[in-house]
């Protein structure tokens, strides 16, 4: 899916809401539990009462992997399902891959070739040739000539408490790595084809990613279970063709946990849709 | 299995090789491909022949990921098969995951609960909550009360070109990332618990690495293919009880083509158990 794509269909559902599919069979709602493939039909439903509110969703595949063949299983029929029924849908593999060159490459046909995602969530630890194999031009990429643009979602700066130990590491210039990492690999791809991950839980540094990054677009977890604040990341992140994802996991999937589940998500779903409405429109 | 039992290993038979399983379907030779499994009959026909000369096996969870459901099928047939026939070898899934807590503890759960590997290499960038959940006691480990150990082996110093990129960034006290990745972790694991990947490729490096973690295991990729050389890495990197897990893949693995395959990887495995026995017993 292309820039314009996203963009598109942001304006058009007045949202930029990102539903993050971290199925995990221990939360999900025990009358399920009897079907063929109980991660899909928990998918299935979460996406058919979402769609509406969200333009984006985000498999976690450590949540699939974890469940072996069968989870993969699942993996693939949800991005199937996805492209089949919901082609307007940004579908992103949160993987968090990266290794040195040929095995990248590798990873890059598994996502872009086989499973046929949008985007792809990437490590930056390894450097260039380790992130420089997912965006290849459409012409040698995996699904041949011609064919859509593939993007990566590089970690920047990640919501979680570990990113202190070294995401914000200063060099003697005052330069800290989250911000070496965006610079640097805005080298390798560009607005049309590379996102970068920032946790939402600080708001104010989106000023600071703002700086090295005008104009891409932002994946933001860290919104509802992890604490981050909508009207802060909207407040400095926030850009004229919107410049975001919002993702939301655990707040929409498992708000509840009877035969119910699917309405109660579509409902959180839709007041997070009704929020971004507004500061859609307030900018 | 235990850093007592590893160097026993490496004690008996004059060697710390690590053959990686990196097998990729368009390298296997074509007599296998009629195979039901031509990935596994690659692994098994490879495993048969250079055990006696190594102590560690490396499949690269990417080569298996992309050829899907069937690929990872033959990962855990690998697994299983090490297991059973060469209890003595160690297992490391070259997987390079790291994610929020939650998530990190899914795949800690699939490859030391599921495939019941030894160690899972795991990349820094998220920082500590990130890489904790792969290192529970055993008692709450995904396994269960009372069994094995696991290890984690977290990413320093790499030795493809990117690492260039980020992981010798210095902080104005002179600290270099790849030295502030080893150092912290060592708050989070030890020496029983978690080794580091040390690229060969720069050998001089080693004793820097030395400074910072003069006890722990290092696996060193990058001897062979990529160019290091192992008298260097042993010069610097070697300690009393070794201390060092040599990766090499692809010179071993592809050496040959024909239905002479297996039997070339294991000469080129004794050439290099043999300048390994030489190093063991000049320190």
């Amino acid at each position: 899916m292309t820039r314009q794509e996203l963009v598109a269909n942001i304006r058009k559902k007045q949202s930029f809401l990102c539903v993050g599919l971290d199925t995990d069979l221990k939360k999900v709602p025990e009358h399920l539990l009897g079907e063929d493939d109980p991660i899909f039909a928990f998918n299935k439903a979460i996406i058919d009462a979402t769609a509406p509110y969200c333009v984006a969703y985000k498999p976690n595949l450590a949540f699939y992997e974890a469940f072996g063949v069968k989870g993969l299983m699942a993996f693939e029929k949800t991005v199937k399902y996805l492209k089949q029924n919901y082609p307007d849908q940004f579908i992103i593999a949160d993987a968090k891959r990266g290794d040195i060159g040929n095995t990248s490459q590798m990873y890059a046909r598994t996502f872009f070739g086989e499973y046929n995602v949008d985007a792809l969530t990437v490590a930056p630890y390894m450097g260039e040739d380790s992130v420089t194999p997912f965006i290849l031009p459409p012409s040698v990429s995996p699904e041949g000539e011609g064919k859509k643009n593939h993007w990566v979602i590089l970690l920047a700066l990640t919501s979680n408490k570990g990113s202190f130990d070294f995401q914000l590491m200063e060099d003697k210039d005052g330069e800290r790595l989250f911000e070496k990492v965006i610079r640097k690999s805005r080298e390798w791809g560009n607005d049309e084809n590379m996102m970068y991950v920032v946790g939402a839980t600080r708001g104010e540094m989106f000023r600071d990613i703002r700086k090295v990054a005008p104009n891409a677009f932002l994946l933001v977890p860290g919104v509802g279970a992890q604490g981050g604040s909508l009207e802060e990341v909207c407040k400095y992140g926030m850009i004229e063709d919107c410049g975001l994802l919002v993702n939301s996991s655990r707040a929409i999937i498992y708000a509840d946990k009877t035969e119910n589940f699917a309405q109660v998500a579509a409902e959180k779903a839709k007041e997070m849709a009704e929020q971004m409405a507004k500061l859609i429109n307030s900018k």
